[in-house]
C-alpha cells in the first residue's frame, strides 16, 4: 500500500472510529504518563533525524540546517510540553469549600479543572514539515491535553509526513499508548469530510486566508460547531520611527534584508511591510541592498501564487520597484523590495497591505510619524507588529499601545522571524491573522485550545480527579477559594 | 423619548461609536479604577433595589422573594469581580527572560499578558431580569475585563432594562468612566445589526437554541468573525443510583419537585430528566407527590412554547403522565410530570431528550444500571448533569466519567438550580448547551471571555504594562520563567 495516496472513505471512517476510543483512553491516562509518551515521540524522532531531514528536504527544498533546526525546535517543544504536564499548573484547578457565609447565599462545594475535548483534527501546514506538521505545535499541545489527533497531511511532504507519523505512533506504541492516538489523513476531501464528522470536537489549521476562512466555514456550519483554530494570513507590519532611523538606519536595512529574505520568505511572521521615514537614507540603503541568492520556494503552488501576488503589486499605480527586479518572477525568485509611501497605503489598504508569500517586501516612505499613528489604526488583525524606535521615542507609547489592539506580538528593535517556544510566546492574533484571536499556536498556553473546564460539585474526595483533591496527590498548582494554595 | 422603542439606524450607528471610543479609553483605566467602578454599580443598584423590584416583579412575574435573591446575587457579582480585579491573578502575567541557553536556541525576551477583546454585544435573558441582563454576569465580565458593553434589551423586561441601565451609566459616570461605556439597544433588528458591526469584537447570548444558533451563526459569518458565547439548552439529566433510590427514594423525590418546578421550571438549569429504577416505589412517589401551586411563566411567548413542547411530549408513544395532568396546560400551568422508560429514551433521543421550558420534567425508568451509563452516552451536550448515588456504588466512577466528557458542571446528591457565582463555577458546556465549551458564563473564570493574550518581545521597562514588568508595581501573580513567582 502507498500510504500517501488519498484517504478513501472506508479508511476515514476506520481512522475516526480508532480516534474516538483513542480519545476515551488517553484522557484517562496520567498527565506523568502522557509527559513520558511525549518525551518518547521526542526521542523516537531525534534519533530518526538522518532518515527524515533528507526526505524533508527533497519535498520542501528547504535547507538542511534550517530542516534540522526546525526538527529540534519540534522535539524540544515535545519536552517542554512534557514539562509542563508535570508542572500541572495548566489543569487551572480550582477549589471552593462549601461556605454557609458566601454572601450571595451558602455556596456548595465546588472544584474545576480542564479536561480534554476530544479527538482533535490538524491541517498541516506547507512551511514548517515538522514544527506546524504530523509531530508539530497543535499535535503536541492535543496529545499533552489528553486528546486524540487526526492530522491531515499537507500535500508538500506526504512522504516525509507517512515517515514523521510511522516513527511517533511508533513512539507512543511503545509507551503504551492506545492504538489510533495519532493517524494521518491524506488528501483535501478526507480532510473536508473529517472536519465534518461528529466524532472531531476541535479543528486547527495553518495556512492561506481562503483555505482556512472555507475550513472554519465548515467547523462552525456543524450541527455541533466546534472550535476551529485557523492561522491564516499576516503582513507583520514593521515601523521605524524617525529617531531609529537617524541612530541605526543601516544596521536596520541589514537586519530586515535578513529577516524578509528567510527561508525565502516563506514564514507567516516574515516583515511584509517596513515603514521607514521618506528624508532618512534608508530608502537608497534598501534600493541598494545586497540581497541572498534566489532560493527554490516550497513547492508549484507557492511559486504561482507568489508570483501573481508580486505582479499584482508591481502593477499598483502606486507601487514601483526599489532596486533591481531582476529575476524577481523567475522560479527560483530573486528577493524583492517595491515601494509605496505611507499616504497610498493608507489611501488603498485592501490593495497594499497584503500578504506575499515569498521573497517580497513593500517599502513604505512615511513624511511625519502621525503617518505611522494612522497606518497603525488601518491595518487588519496581525500575528506580530514590530517596532524599531529610541528608548525616548515620544511615538512609542501610543504605537505600542494601537499595534497591542491588532497584533498578538509586540516587538521592540527586534524581527519577528524565528518564532521562539517558551511559555510566554504568543503567536495569534485577530482575524485574519487568526480566526481565534484568544488562542496561541506557539508556546505552552496552546495547550488551552484543547481543554474546557468541568466543575464538579459535591462529590466525595475519592470520586474527584487527582488534581482536585484536598490532599493533592498529584501536587499540582491549586486555587483554594480564591487565592493560589502555597 | 420613550427609551424602551426600538433603537433606530441612526441611534444605533452612536451607540456603536461611542462604544468604540469608550472601549479604547476603558482599556487605559487602571484595574483598581476599574474596581472602584463596579464596586460603585452594585453599590447604585443596591441603593435602586425598592424602585427596581417592583417594575422587575411586574414584567416578569417572578416572586418578590426571588427577584430580590437576584439582585444580590447581582450586586454580589460586581463585588466579586472588582476584587478578583484587585488580585490580578486573571491577567496570567508571564515573563520569560531572554536566555541564550534554551535549548532550541537562544531565546529573546518575550512578556504576555491579557487585554481586553473590545465592544462586547451582550443579548439579555428573559428568564433573570438582573443576573442574566444588563447589569448580569457578561456585562460584569466585560467591563471588568476593560471592554466596553453594549445591551441588546430582552423585550420581556424592556422597563427594567432602561431603568438599570440608567442606575449603571450614571454610577459609571460618576467613577469618571469614559461615556457610553455601558448603552443599550432594543429591538430584534438593531440587534443583529449591532452583532455584523465591525466595531464589536465579541457577542453573548443566553436563551433558546434557535435563537442562540442564528445568532451565532450571524456572527461567525462576518468577514471579521468573532467569539460568540452563546448558551442555549440544556436538559440537565439527573441519575438516580439503584442505591440511592433505596437508602432515600423518598427524600430524593421531594428534592426533585422542589428543583424542577423552582421558578416555575423557568432556569437553564432545571432538572429535565429524571433516570430512577423501575421497581424502586419512586415512579409511585412522583406521581402521587404535593406540586407547587400554578405560577404565571415570564411572558406569553414562553408560555406558548412550554404548551407547545409538552403537547409534543404527551402526544409521543412512549411518554405517558405521571400522576394529574388537570391544568398542565392552563395559563398559569400547573407543575406536570411525564413519565417513559430509559429503553424509549434510547430508543429516540431526539424525540424525549428536549427541553421543555417550564414546571415539567419528565422521569424514565430503569431496568439495570447498564442503561444509565447508555443514557449518559446518547446525550447531548449539557449545562450540567447529577447523580444521586452512595459513595461505594460500583457504577459511579464510569458514570461521572461518561457525564464529565458531556456537562460542564456535575453534580453529586445535589441539585443543579441555584447556581452560585464563585471562583471555580463552570455554567457551559459542549454544544448545545453552550456554542463556546472552552468558557463559562458564571463565577470568575468568565472573565476569560473577553480577554486575548498579547505578548511583547524585547520592549525596555518603562513601555512594558505595569503586569509585566519585573519589578511588579501593580503586585500581581507573575509566572517568571515557567515558574509561579513568590
Amino acid at each position: 500500500m502507498n500510504t500517501t495516496e488519498p484517504t478513501t472513505p472506508e479508511e476515514l471512517e476506520a481512522i475516526l472510529a480508532r480516534a474516538d476510543a483513542a480519545a476515551t483512553a488517553w484522557a484517562q491516562v496520567p498527565a506523568a504518563d502522557r509527559a513520558a509518551a511525549l518525551r518518547g515521540v521526542a526521542d523516537a524522532l531525534d534519533a530518526a533525524a538522518s532518515d527524515l531531514l533528507p526526505v524533508a528536504a527533497e519535498e520542501s527544498h528547504l535547507l538542511p540546517g534550517r530542516l534540522a533546526g526546525e526538527l529540534t525546535r519540534t522535539t524540544f517543544q515535545l519536552r517542554l510540553f512534557a514539562e509542563m504536564l508535570d508542572d500541572g499548573g495548566y489543569l487551572d484547578a480550582r477549589i471552593d469549600h462549601a461556605d454557609d457565609a458566601w454572601p450571595m447565599g451558602a455556596r456548595p462545594d465546588i472544584r474545576r479543572v480542564l479536561e480534554p475535548l476530544g479527538p482533535v483534527l490538524n491541517f498541516a501546514a506547507s512551511n514548517f514539515p515538522f514544527a506546524f506538521s504530523v509531530a508539530g505545535g497543535d499535535t503536541c499541545a492535543a496529545l499533552a491535553a489528553g486528546c486524540s489527533v487526526i492530522v491531515k497531511v499537507h500535500s508538500g511532504h506526504p512522504r516525509l509526513s507517512a515517515l514523521v507519523g510511522r516513527v511517533a505512533a511508533g513512539a507512543l506504541d511503545a509507551f503504551g499508548a492506545p492504538a489510533g492516538l495519532l493517524q494521518l489523513v491524506f488528501g483535501t476531501q478526507a480532510g473536508r469530510e473529517a472536519l465534518l464528522d461528529p466524532r472531531v470536537k476541535a479543528g486547527s489549521f495553518t495556512g492561506s486566508i481562503p483555505g482556512g476562512r472555507a475550513l472554519f466555514d465548515l467547523a462552525v456550519s456543524r450541527p455541533e460547531p466546534i472550535p476551529f483554530y485557523g492561522e491564516l494570513g499576516s503582513v507583520n507590519p514593521t515601523f521605524v520611527t524617525k529617531a531609529a532611523a537617524a541612530a541605526r538606519g543601516p544596521r536596520i536595512v541589514d537586519e530586515f534584508i535578513g529577516s524578509y529574505t528567510l527561508g525565502a520568505g516563506q514564514f507567516c511572521t516574515k516583515p511584509g511591510i517596513l515603514l521607514v521615514p521618506a528624508a532618512s537614507g534608508m530608502v537608497d540603503a534598501l534600493a541598494s541592498s545586497d540581497r541572498p541568492a534566489p532560493a527554490r520556494l516550497l513547492n508549484d503552488r507557492i511559486q504561482s501564487g507568489y508570483v501573481e501576488v508580486l505582479q499584482g503589486l508591481l502593477a499598483h499605480d502606486a507601487v514601483a520597484p526599489l532596486g533591481s527586479t531582476d529575476g524577481s518572477l523567475d522560479a527560483p525568485p530573486a528577493p524583492t523590495l517595491v515601494a509605496t509611501t505611507a499616504e497610498a497605503l493608507l489611501a488603498d489598504p485592501d490593495g497594499l497591505v497584503t500578504e506575499c508569500f515569498g521573497p517580497t517586501a513593500l517599502v513604505a516612505t512615511y513624511r511625519d510619524e502621525d503617518e505611522l499613528l494612522a497606518v497603525a489604526r488601518v491595518i487588519d488583525g496581525q500575528l506580530t507588529a514590530t517596532i524599531h524606535g529610541e528608548d525616548d521615542d515620544a511615538i512609542a507609547p501610543e504605537l505600542i499601545r494601537l499595534l497591542a489592539r491588532k497584533a498578538g506580538r509586540v516587538l521592540w528593535n527586534q524581527w519577528p522571524t524565528g518564532v521562539s517556544v517558551t511559555y510566554a510566546q504568543q503567536h495569534g492574533g485577530p482575524y485574519p491573522a487568526t480566526t481565534a484571536p484568544t488562542s496561541t499556536s506557539v508556546g505552552t498556553a496552546s495547550i488551552g485550545r484543547f481543554l474546557r473546564p468541568v466543575a464538579y460539585q459535591g462529590l466525595p474526595a475519592h470520586l474527584l480527579p487527582g488534581a482536585l483533591q484536598d490532599a493533592n496527590p498529584l501536587g499540582v498548582p491549586q486555587r483554594v477559594n480564591g487565592a493560589l494554595a502555597d
